[in-house]
């Protein structure tokens, strides 16, 4: 329909991001006529914003609009360097009670079907940083999926080195989780990282 | 994180559509650094494209941008008439093989809770059609929801002096649905207008 378009290109464009059907494009391009005229100039602005300004940091790897992200530049200890995959892992750890972490953004996890390598992610720059900042800790916290556990693990052997301590997220039942859900891996890992509320420490 | 603000700006303008929560919304800002530069111009061009241009035809009521929208201007027959709440329904009609059908929009649907009456909807403008125009046919097509019902039935009555056939969208169970997850009014409806097979007729 010609005289429409201009929703069905914005249709199109809803599409293509991740989880989006027909349905939920149709849907949400039509709510795009509830918003204000000035909450849509904002999120235009945005959409155009992010796309020319982000990139990653040039410490961390965490996406910033900046050369150096607000965490890098920040007055934040040298004590706790967090590894995750990607940035948005960062931002489910600062929504954590006041973290004070830093953190070095891999870009990915090891995975030979996606063929990503060793040099694929930055992992000379993650070795540059734990020779320049005196960190005490390092806590590796990838995915727990086969891909993120050998990331880890490739990790804790090339770092072994280092005067650091290295360790790696908890396993166990999520929080609200229900126990006859749980995967049995999952529940083995629960047992296996049990804590004791009684008896001889 | 002042380093990443048009990221969160973005995540909040997700946050406003519907169906769309913290989660989403985040994931959704991010894919937008995965799509080409083009892709992101052109959404953020549908996007003020349709708050901009895009308003009722003057003659039906569906959305276009301009005075009167592509059906409405087409050579299709003053034959059949659907009557619709809204825009989107139009869409789902014009996915069927070749409809040839004109509509109308009422623009919603009387509802006492939200407080939509006769005068809020495009009843005025349908009637100048019918006059104005030898349809043949009238097909009341509000969705079979209580509201839905209320305004099909409402519409029968005030209009079932003028010359023409007034029938409703047929009930029953959709397709690729379960017998046993639909529920009894649909299931109901379903038994009451079910058809002949095998038979006198």
């Amino acid at each position: 329909m010609k005289s429409l378009k201009s929703l069905l290109a914005l249709m199109e464009s809803f599409e293509k991001l991740p989880g989006v059907g027909g349905k939920s494009a149709e849907r949400m391009a039509h709510a795009i006529l509830d918003l204000t005229d000035e909450d849509v100039r904002q999120f235009a602005e945005s959409l155009l914003a992010v796309k020319t300004q982000i990139k990653p940091c040039q410490e961390c790897g965490m996406l910033t609009e900046t050369d150096r992200c607000d965490i890098c530049t920040s007055s934040r200890p040298f004590d706790t360097l967090v590894v995750v995959g990607s940035s948005k892992d960062v931002l489910a750890f600062e929504r954590l009670e006041k973290p004070l972490y830093r953190y070095h953004i891999l870009g990915g996890v090891l995975s030979a079907t996606k063929g990503i390598g060793v040099k694929d992610l930055k992992i000379a720059q993650l070795e540059q940083r734990l020779k320049q900042h005196p960190f005490r800790e390092l806590i590796l916290a990838t995915n727990p999926t086969l891909e993120g556990e050998t990331t880890a693990q490739y990790l804790a052997e090339i770092l072994k080195t280092y005067p650091i301590t290295i360790s790696r997220l908890g396993y166990g039942l999520p929080m609200g989780g229900h126990v006859d859900y749980a995967d049995a891996i999952t529940l083995g890992k629960a047992l296996g990282g049990r804590t004791k509320v009684k008896g001889e420490s």
